[in-house]
């Protein structure tokens, strides 16, 4: 495997800059000023064709002036220039740019002509870039800001790979003001060349940054994005936020699978195959990151909470319980170790609650530590550990009462224990989160915030990080993926997928369709497929009654509400009473499938649908009438590994419809599984099918069986 | 009506305070500190039984030593001086109280004696009091506090009321930092006396109050809480962050409608009855508070996003669609005018872009002009308007290439126009909203915030808080609510009741309750009860094939699975043997109900469960086997007037199931919404029974009729 071009390209020794200048208003001057002050000790070439020197740094002509080959290039010109700029860097050697100018791929055709012509002249030179169109990258490990905003120079643990550069500029005050402190940061702009998936996969590598980061607007080769990001999720948690789609989300398609399968839910559908815990705001990506990055994972899913406040105290607890941790209630034994720290009427149980007081060590350092190695739980939570910011609000009003002293000399009265505070996770490995309803002014925010303790200003806040620890945990339980190679193509099904093809169909009827399924071993309701009354007799006697009548024919691709079935045929009087019927409902001598009346209250869809980059998507979901009213589905690409396609069953709301209920068994998880993952191989060998719907799969006792098929062809 | 006690008791011009002595660390003594200190102008009086002065006021003996009655008592003195210093208060004819000292209710079943013995007192004396167990009170308009914590004095326009002392103490410098200003604030404590609903109806009335918050663990009367609030939120926007109640979630019950109406559900409907939003944090419960009260009412739906910035504007863009606001594409007029002001290959479409610059008279005046003037859209959210710190961000960057000029001098070169951004919105009186990463160092934050615009430190936030405001568009759009009277009750009913609870019956048999439904009028199968085979074989001519047999007797209370059902029989041959399996699953020779097959795939379920303080509740649900599997329910306190009804329907989340769907007609809305209604008054009337499930509740057709029904008895 080829190393990353980004382990070289984040870690220069020397770097040049075209396009830093006197002007301190261009975006060039701006990084090469981020270079200079935040703390890099390398290199720094300014590339001026006129200046002699450039914020203060000899500046030289053009990259072939330069004393020495730099390890990386930036970009920073009108467009025009930048073809010249990447040839002169391939002159000299420069294997590593970035390139921030815009009017690429971002304006239009022209501009995706001219991103193409890039990637080549790259090529040519064996240059790898981060760009078009980006806003440059951070390094904390070598004190490297190539952004427009200031870096204070703190090496961090969050990883961050983003499609907007905003998300890694404009954001760095509000991390700050937070505590949060990135590793690196990737502003992979237009993806001409080094894109989202290489960043994820080299943050993935690098040992400084222990969770990953993404802000994803689009990904193009979903295969392998899911295959990199599986080889990190079981590790090191990946976090991502998707947005886009919510509009275009139904497109336009002719079976329910197209319908229901936009981009939103496709997204949702490979985070989750990926091993990627998604997330739905910047707020959470930033937070639940850090919370992952700084805290060793969690092994169990039981919680303690610490509080002096009953509100926060509850909603903690209630946000944790509803995401699926637990607040046990305490042993005895721990119970009597808190009891001493607590007022008589206050709670041991969990939520403990101290009630409102001063005494910072009781809620910092004695009752955690109880807590942390009583063996009862997995993670603890503490509301409102606070001392100083506490102080500068209370005190204007008090100083009268202590003769005017200064806050700041009556603050020292109060010795704050903050280094045992701080030593507790380290020494219990446990995950520890804080609430505060104070900022970074409060010593205690302050400090938790510098020893790598997240401090969240909501209790629900604080409990929802503490949930995402919980879904790297079931992450991390997941059985590894192995790609499984489809069988070859059933040389039958490409006959009839031919013939239809050849004679202009827009889809297969439904007798073919399962032809089809059968040959790839799903199993399909018995079925004759008859021209004739007389024909759907026969069949009916020998299916055996009760029977099903259904039109059949590629041009009728949704039957339901219509008069083109009949169900639930007990004599050969309703079959042919309904025989009539549905040929006129059709209007025409149309071929017609007699079919078992399958019995099972549990109906299940299984589809299958096509993305760019993500091809083929196989859905599973509520089927029958509940298809279009709940949109209870999910999505994966394909091939799935059975582990996958299992993981599929148990991912929709209605889940517990597969369980033994009512009197019904527990569905057969495995054929089920078998299904979906075979619709995959099919979509997979034969390629010129767009969209199937198996709709609906009716469980027969525990058994999945497909009782009608679409299949809709390219073209 | 007689006056909300809490006009007086939040404008008093005199107050007492008992428990304030010159120890700063008393809570006491730092409420009065906040009295004297935070602005306000009336009288303040200590009373201590040593001291000379207090806090430097002439401190008094005893409330009888006072100059004058005063208009407010403020005790926070140990419990045991309580009852005395109530009596005293009385004496004098003091008549509003507020009670902060606890050990009351909360410390178990001696402090709830004490509580009762309390209000007893109270009502002695003609006295009405907040508490006891609580934090005090604000109220901005005269500038009092008596919260421990300081207050800035500025006057706001949110009112709160909170359960929890916590949220309006703890949080009063987090709602600084965030520009939230509250215009009064009550804890209410443990509601002895004077409850959260008076609170909420006080606030309602407030005219300062623009919106009110409420901070709830615990209703106790659902149906004044409903009534009141119906009085509020037509005109003003309410509210409500409800936790608590997940774990208690599944009550044992012996229908489901019972185990599924945990208080967590319970309070979900109460709140959408009542005409309140529910809000899931107590960051949400400020922030889109405090949108509401600031902001003009939304009159439409569609919204324009202003950004510099393709990210956060995608993710505002997506986050108002997936709520239900609309982003519409700008007319080609609007676009046109907008042009000018933003680079070429940037959009005008809607979000529109200006791409990062700071020219911030384009991005806060040029461009929402033209949009708040279009008539296209009803409310606007900008992202990023920033300056001053921005400008802190990164000069220290800059000031090199500025002759290390100062940064306030280097600000002074950029004229900010303010005051022309502010006053937009008072021009076009629709929402407003600023998202930004920076805080109030900023001086767009700032003086946005301070200019009553809301500020969101998150695009998904801001959009939200948008959202909140289409909510209330809805709620003003609700039918006015006149509560129902029941119907007299049924005499048979009642003695159909009598009997079965004379008998020892923990529930009606099936064809019992489903007379009591006949008589309510509510559409039940058409059945017959029988005793033999024969009987049946004669009950299922008259009904005509095709059949249900079930086994009818109270004591079979759920029958799915238990070879206690047969359906569709359609021949006699059928039947009597149905009849003969059903006898042997039952063990014993049961009486046999036998039913028309109700044709028709849909199913659905409406309940009726009693919780202490909401009785009775009826719910309205998917049926079926969905009932458990899905869940998709939703709950009202009875009687519901037919509108409220109605409104259920639209509460589930397969409410498209009542839809025209797949040939099947839509379902009859009135038929639904009277069914539920009429639940609703056999509880009302028949207070013996506990619990009731019709489930499934079918539609024939567009017909909703009563499939089965379980029918619990108390006791």
């Amino acid at each position: 495997m080829p190393e990353n071009p980004l382990h070289t390209l984040m870690n220069p020794k020397s770097i040049a800059i075209v396009g830093a200048s006197n002007n301190p208003l261009k975006m060039g001057t701006m990084q090469a000023l981020s270079a200079l002050k935040d703390g890099y000790s390398g290199k720094l070439y300014p590339i001026h064709p006129q200046e002699k020197t450039v914020i203060g740094l000899k500046a030289f002509a053009s990259p072939e002036d330069l004393p020495e080959t730099p390890d990386l290039g930036m970009i920073v010109v009108p467009q025009a220039h930048v073809f010249p700029l990447m040839e002169s860097f391939g002159r000299i050697g420069t294997k590593r740019i970035i390139v921030c100018t815009a009017g690429f791929k971002e304006v239009g055709a022209e501009g995706k002509r001219l991103e193409t012509k890039l990637n080549e002249t790259a090529a040519r030179w064996g240059i790898r870039f981060v760009g078009p169109n980006c806003m440059g990258i951070l390094n904390s490990a070598i004190s490297l800001n190539l952004t427009v905003m200031r870096f204070d120079g703190r090496p961090g643990l969050l990883g961050i790979a983003s499609q907007s550069g905003t998300y890694i500029t404009q954001t760095l005050a509000y991390l700050r003001n937070r505590g949060i402190r990135l590793s690196k940061a990737i502003s992979t702009g237009n993806e001409a060349n080094i894109d989202l998936i290489e960043a994820m996969s080299y943050l993935g590598e690098d040992e400084q940054s222990r969770a990953v980061a993404l802000y994803v607007e689009s990904i193009r080769d979903g295969q392998r994005f899911i295959e990199e990001a599986r080889k990190i999720t079981p590790y090191k948690p990946v976090f991502a936020q998707y947005v886009g789609g919510s509009t275009a989300g139904a497109r336009a398609g002719l079976s329910h699978t197209g319908a229901m399968a936009g981009p939103d839910f496709l997204y949702d559908g490979i985070f989750k195959q990926a091993g990627i815990i998604r997330v739905h705001s910047i707020e959470d990506l930033y937070a639940h990151g850090w919370t992952a990055a700084t805290q060793p994972p969690l092994q169990g899913n039981r919680i303690a909470v610490i509080t002096h406040s009953g509100g926060p105290g509850t909603a903690m607890a209630n946000a944790a319980e509803q995401g699926g941790l637990t607040v046990p209630t305490l042993s005895a034994e721990v119970q009597n170790q808190i009891r001493p720290y607590i007022p008589p009427h206050a709670s041991s149980a969990n939520p403990v609650d101290l009630t409102f007081n001063m005494d910072t060590d009781q809620m910092t350092i004695h009752i955690p530590e109880i807590l942390l190695k009583s063996g009862e739980i997995d993670g603890l939570i503490i509301h409102g550990p606070m001392r100083s910011g506490w102080m500068k609000e209370v005190y204007p009003h008090l100083s009268m009462l202590f003769n005017n002293l200064p806050l700041e000399d009556f603050l020292a009265n109060f010795p704050n224990n903050l280094a045992a505070a701080m030593a507790l996770p380290a020494k219990y490995k446990l995950p520890l989160l804080i609430c505060s309803f104070l900022d970074r002014s409060d010593n205690f925010v302050e400090t938790y915030e510098d020893n790598n303790i997240p401090v969240f200003d909501a209790p629900e806040k604080t409990a929802r990080a503490m949930l995402s620890l919980l879904r790297h945990k079931e992450i991390r339980g997941r059985k590894a993926f192995s790609r499984p190679a489809p069988p070859p193509p059933s040389p039958e099904a490409q006959k009839i997928i031919r013939n239809a093809v050849a004679a202009g169909q827009k889809a297969l009827d439904e007798a073919a369709g399962k032809r089809i399924l059968a040959l790839y071993g799903i199993p399909v309701a018995r079925e004759m497929l008859v021209f004739s009354s007389d024909e759907a007799t026969v069949a009916a006697a020998a299916i055996g009654y009760p029977v099903a009548l259904k039109a059949c024919d590629w041009q009728i691709m949704h039957k339901s509400g219509k008069g083109l079935i009949a169900l639930n045929l007990r004599t050969e009087e309703d079959l042919q009473a309904a025989f009539a019927s549905i040929r006129r409902a059709a209007g025409r001598d149309v071929p017609i499938l007699v079919q078992e009346m399958l019995a099972g209250g549990r109906e299940l869809v299984v589809g299958m649908t096509r993305f760019p980059g993500f091809d083929p998507c196989i859905l599973f979901g509520l089927g029958g009438i509940f298809t279009e009213i709940l949109k209870d589905n999910t999505l994966r690409l394909a091939p799935l590994s059975a582990a996958d396609a299992e993981e599929m069953l148990d991912d929709i709301k209605a889940k517990a419809i597969l369980d033994g209920i009512r009197g019904m068994p527990a569905a057969d998880r495995t054929a089920l599984a078998a299904i979906i993952q075979s619709l995959g191989f099919i979509a997979l060998n034969h390629n010129e099918i767009a969209e199937i719907d198996l709709n609906p799969v009716i469980l027969t006792g525990a058994n999945p069986v497909v009782a009608d098929a679409l299949f809709v062809l390219k073209g």
